[in-house]
C-alpha cells in the first residue's frame, strides 16, 4: 500500500515536510521551520511534530531537501538531532545545509548525498528522480518517486521563468515525460492559487534594478531576501555597469554570498566586493550597498542604517535607498516605520513591490502556471499543498479546471493519510501531527500552561504575597510581604499595595478564626480570591496573583 | 501671537489632536485615541498627553470634533474625566460621543454644542465657522478659526465624494469662498497622500453591492465599518431591492444603526430589521446579515460565524460573505484566518478590497483631492497633518506642485510648536506632547519600567526564589522555595528547578563564609548572577529572577 502524508505544510504557510510511505519504504520530503506568531510568547520558531518519524525510524531512506528555503530547511538540525537521516540535495541547498549544521554543532557530512539534474536513486523499492524547477532562490527541485503502486510527483516550490537569470531553465521535458508515462498522484504548491495569470521573469526586476542604477547620483542601497541569488546577481551586473563597487551589509547576506559564491551560482568581478569601511573613501556615486532588512526587521542592516545606528555606513540626503521586496503580511508596520525613517533622513526611497515599482516578482507560479504544471502531469490523483486552506481550495478548482476529477482531488490536514492500493484511493486514518515548539534549547517542552501563563504575565503582570506562618501554630509571623512586577509602578502605589497586605492578613485570620481544618491550598485559593477581586475592582486589571506560604 | 500645534496625530496614525492658541483663547481640535501596538503589553488605549491643556485650562474655550471616527473621539471620556471642555460637534458626531459618554457614566450632557452647516461661534478673540466634508461617516465638518493676525483652517478627514450617497455635498462654494478671503494657515489630511488620482465615489460600492446581491442565491453575510452609515444605507437598498430581511450581528453594528436612525442619517423600510432568530424562519434567499468582523477581529460576529461559534445564526454552504472592506495594515492574518474557515464552511467569498472586488473605497481623498483642497484654500503656510512622516512628507510635495513656497511648509512633530506673528511664522518652541497609556481604570500609571517587565516576563515567564533567613545569624532556615511560572513545565523540571535550589543554598553560605558584613541587596544581586548563567547555560532563556529574603 502506498501512504502519503503531511507533518507540516497544509492549512498553514511554512514548516513543510511530507511522507511518501511504500510498505517498509518511507520517503520523508523537506524539514521546515515556521515563525511562531504574536501569541506564541517567547517561542523561537515552530517545527513539525515527528512523532510518526520516531516511530518509523528504521524504514526511512532518505530525507529528501527540495530547496534552501528556511520553510524547507529550517528544521534540520533539530530533527537530525533526534533522528539521523540520509539527506538529499543540490549542491546549494547542501551548501546552505551544512552552514546550519555547523551553527548548531552537527557533524553529519557523511550523510549528505548530492543531487545532480540526472540523479537517480534506489532507495528500497522506490526509484526517485528529480527535476529542475525555478524559485526565488536557485537550485530548487521537484521529485517524481516510483512505487510499484503508481509515480508520486512532488513539485516543491515552483514558478515557470522560462527566461531565468541564471540559465537554470525549468526542465519541461522531463517533466512532460514523466507526465506522459504516468502520474498516480500530484502533490503541487499551493501559494500563489489565488492569483490569475503568469508570474513574470526575475529579469524584469533585473531590468528596474539596472535603470534605478543609472539614476542614482549619490549611494544606492539595495535590500531584498538574501537567498535570491539570482536578484543578487543582477545587482552586481547593475553595480558593474554603473563603475560601482559593493559592500555586504547583514550576517544573512555575507553568508549566502559566500556560499553562493564559492559554489559558482554567483559570478562576482574581482575587485568588486569591499568593506564597509573602504566605502568612505569613495566618491558617493561609486558605492552600492547590498543589504537585510527588506521586511524591516527590527534588527536588520537597513533598520539600523534608517535609524542611523549602524556602526559602519549612513544614510545621507540624496541617496537611493531600493526594497526589492514586498512586505510579508504581518510585516507592513515594520516596513512603514524603516520608510518614516528613510524619508526623515532625506534618502530617495523606491518602494512598494510589484505592481508599483517592478522592483520584485513573486518566486512562486501563479494560476496559469500551476495549471501549466497539472497539464504536464496530468495526475490521476491530486493534493494541493504549501498553503492554508484558502489556497488550497483554489488550486482544487484549477485542478477541475484542467481535467482532474473532481473526487480523485484531496485537501488534506497535516496528519491525514491518503491510503492508494490497487489504484483507488481512501482517506480515513490520521497519523500524529502537530507544532512543536522551540525555545532556547527546548524542543517541545513548553505547552499551553507555559505559553498561556506568558500571555497572562504579558497582560498583567504578577503580584506575589509571601505569607510567613509558625509551624507551631500557624500564626502570622510577620505582615505579609507584597511583591509586584509587570502591574502597577510600587512608588505610586504603595497605598494600593499596602491595602492588599492589610486584606491578606485578614484572610488568614478569618480562616484562622472560623476554627475549622484548613489547608494550605485552602489558604492560596481564598488570598487568591479575595486580592483578585479587591485588585480588580481598584484598577480593573487581573495580575497573576501567587500566594507563597512559609513555615518556619 | 497665534500658535498651533498637534498634541496627536502627527508621525502617526490616529490619536488625533490639535491645538489652536491666539492669545488667551484655546481652541482644541478632536480627542482621539489610537491601538497599542504589539510592544505595549497589556494596554487598552492610547490617548494624547493632555498636561498643556491642562496648565492651561482656564484659556480653552471650546473643543471642536470634526467627525466620530474612534481616532477622532475615543479620548474623550478619558480626557473629560481630567479636563471639563465645551464640546461642539455635528448632530450624528454628538450622538455617538452621548452613547461613549453614557458608557463611562460621565454626564456632561450640558455642555455638548451643535455644530450646523451655518453654525458660527465667536469664542473670546475667535470666531469659528465650518464647512461641510465627505469621509466614510456621515457629518463630517472642517473649520475656519478667525483670528486677529489671520484665517487658521483645519480639513479633518475628507474625500471629494460628488455624489455622495446621502447627498451632503461637499461645500465647495463655502471651501472657495474662504480661500478667497485669505487663509493664513491651512493643516489638512495626509492620510492618503501617497496615493495618486482620485478616490472613487462611496456610489460604486453601492452598485457592486447591489450586483452580489442579485446574483446571491442563498443567505448573504455582509461585513463592514458599522460607522460608514452611507454604506449601510446601500445594502439596505440592496436587501429592499431583492426582497431580503435585514439582521444585525455585533454590538458596535447594533448601536451605530439605532444612533443613525434616530438621528434621520439612516432610512430603513417599515418592517426590514428582524432579529437574528426570526432568520430561521424565513428562507435563505430571504435573509441578508450586516456583521462586524471586516477586520478578523477575534471576538466579532463574522469571525465567530466562520468558525461556527455564534449562538444564533450559522454560516451555509451556498452562502455569500461579503467583505466591504480592506485589512488595515497589521490585520492581514486575523482576516486571512476568517477567510480560511469561512471556505471551509462552503461559502461564496467576496474578499479582496477595493482593486479586487469594488466592494470598498477609501474615506480619504487620494493626491487630486488634496491638491484640489490646497487649491481652494491657497494658504500662505501649510501644516500637512494625519499621517506618519512618510504621509506628511509626500503631502510636502503636493502642496509645493499647486504653489505653496517650500520655506512656508512645516512638517510638525507632536508638541512642536508653530508661532505666527505679523505674517511671520518660527519654530523654535515645544509643550509637552506624548503617549498617555490607558490600561484598565489607570490613565498614564503604566510606563516604561512595568511594560519592559511585562514583555520580560512575557518571553522568558519567571522565577522566584524564597530564602528565609534567620533573624539572630543570618543562617538559612530551610531550604530556598523555587518557583516558576512560565518559565518551564515543573513537573518535567524537578531536576533543574532542584539544581537551582542548591546552587542558592551555595550562593548564601559563600557569602556568610566570606566573613564580610553583606546586605540583602548584595546577595539578592549573587542570586540573580548565579541563577541567572546557571539557566541561560541549561535552557538558552533567561526569566526574570526574583530572590524574596524573609527574615524571621
Amino acid at each position: 500500500m502506498l501512504s502519503v502524508f503531511a507533518l507540516g505544510g497544509v492549512f498553514e504557510v511554512g514548516k513543510n515536510m511530507y511522507v511518501v510511505q511504500y510498505g517498509d519504504d518511507i520517503i520523508v520530503i523537506d524539514c521546515g521551520s515556521k515563525f511562531p506568531d504574536e501569541t506564541l510568547f517567547g517561542i523561537d520558531l515552530i517545527i513539525p511534530d515527528i512523532t510518526y518519524l520516531q516511530e518509523n525510524a528504521d524504514r526511512i531512506r532518505a530525507l529528501i531537501i527540495t530547496h534552501g528555503h528556511e520553510d524547507h530547511i529550517g528544521a534540520i538540525p533539530y530533527v537530525l538531532k533526534q533522528l539521523p537521516m540520509p539527506v538529499y540535495g543540490t549542491p546549494l541547498t547542501l551548501g546552505l545545509i551544512r552552514g546550519k549544521l555547523k551553527e548548531h554543532g552537527i557533524n553529519h557530512s557523511n550523510d549528505l548525498h548530492l543531487i545532480e539534474p540526472d540523479t537517480e536513486v534506489q532507495l528500497g523499492k522506490l526509484k526517485l528522480s528529480f527535476f529542475r524547477t525555478n524559485h526565488s532562490i536557485p537550485d530548487c527541485v521537484g521529485l517524481a518517486i516510483h512505487t510499484p503502486e503508481g509515480t508520486v510527483v512532488h513539485t516543491g516550490d515552483f514558478k515557470f521563468d522560462l527566461s531565468p537569470v541564471n540559465r537554470q531553465f525549468p526542465d519541461i521535458h522531463k517533466m512532460a515525460r514523466i507526465g506522459e508515462e504516468g502520474v498516480l498522484l500530484l502533490l503541487s504548491e499551493s501559494t500563489n492559487a489565488e492569483r490569475p495569470g503568469f508570474t513574470p521573469s526575475e529579469r524584469l526586476v533585473g531590468e528596474r534594478i539596472e535603470e534605478a542604477f543609472q539614476r542614482a547620483k549619490n549611494k544606492i542601497f539595495l535590500t531584498t531576501f538574501a537567498s535570491n541569488v539570482n536578484r543578487l546577481q543582477q545587482v552586481v551586473e547593475a553595480a558593474a555597469l554603473t563603475n560601482r563597487k559593493l559592500v555586504l551589509l547583514g550576517r544573512s547576506m555575507v553568508n549566502v554570498v559566500k556560499v553562493a559564491k564559492e559554489l559558482g551560482y554567483l559570478d562576482l568581478p574581482e575587485g568588486m566586493l569591499i568593506e564597509p569601511k573602504e566605502a568612505a573613501n569613495l566618491p558617493r556615486e561609486r558605492v552600492a550597498v547590498l543589504c537585510t532588512g527588506s521586511q524591516g526587521e527590527p534588527m536588520a542592516a537597513l533598520s539600523r542604517l534608517a535609524t542611523s545606528t549602524h556602526p559602519l555606513l549612513a544614510v545621507e540626503p540624496g541617496d537611493t535607498v531600493i526594497f526589492a521586496s514586498s512586505p510579508i503580511p504581518g510585516n507592513e508596520k515594520n516596513v512603514s516605520n524603516t520608510l518614516n525613517h528613510l524619508y526623515l533622513l532625506g534618502a530617495n526611497v523606491i518602494h512598494g513591490g510589484s505592481s508599483a515599482t517592478g522592483m520584485h516578482v513573486s518566486g512562486h507560479g501563479s494560476q496559469e502556471e500551476l495549471k501549466l504544471m497539472l497539464t504536464l502531469m496530468k495526475p490521476k490523483f491530486f493534493v494541493p499543498i504549501h498553503g492554508e486552506y484558502r489556497m488550497l481550495h483554489q488550486h482544487r478548482f484549477l485542478a477541475e479546471s484542467v481535467g482532474v476529477e473532481r473526487e480523485n482531488i484531496y485537501i488534506l490536514r497535516n496528519g491525514d493519510v491518503l491510503d492508494i492500493q490497487n489504484g483507488q484511493a481512501s482517506r480515513s486514518r490520521q497519523v500524529t501531527a502537530g507544532n512543536t515548539l522551540v525555545d532556547g534549547f527546548g524542543i517541545g517542552d513548553v505547552g499551553n500552561i507555559v505559553l498561556r501563563d506568558r500571555k497572562h504575565l504579558s497582560e498583567d503582570g504578577i503580584l506575589i504575597v509571601v505569607v510567613t506562618l509558625s509551624s507551631q501554630d500557624n500564626e502570622l509571623l510577620s505582615d505579609p510581604d507584597v511583591i509586584t512586577r509587570g502591574f502597577v509602578y510600587v512608588r505610586e502605589s504603595e497605598g494600593l499595595l499596602g491595602e492588599v497586605g492589610r486584606l491578606v492578613t485578614v484572610t488568614v485570620e478569618e480562616l484562622q478564626e472560623a476554627g475549622n481544618e484548613w489547608t494550605w491550598s485552602m489558604l492560596k485559593t481564598k488570598i487568591r480570591d479575595s486580592i483578585g477581586s479587591f485588585l480588580y475592582s481598584k484598577t480593573k486589571r487581573r495580575p497573576m496573583i501567587l500566594p507563597i506560604i512559609i513555615e518556619v
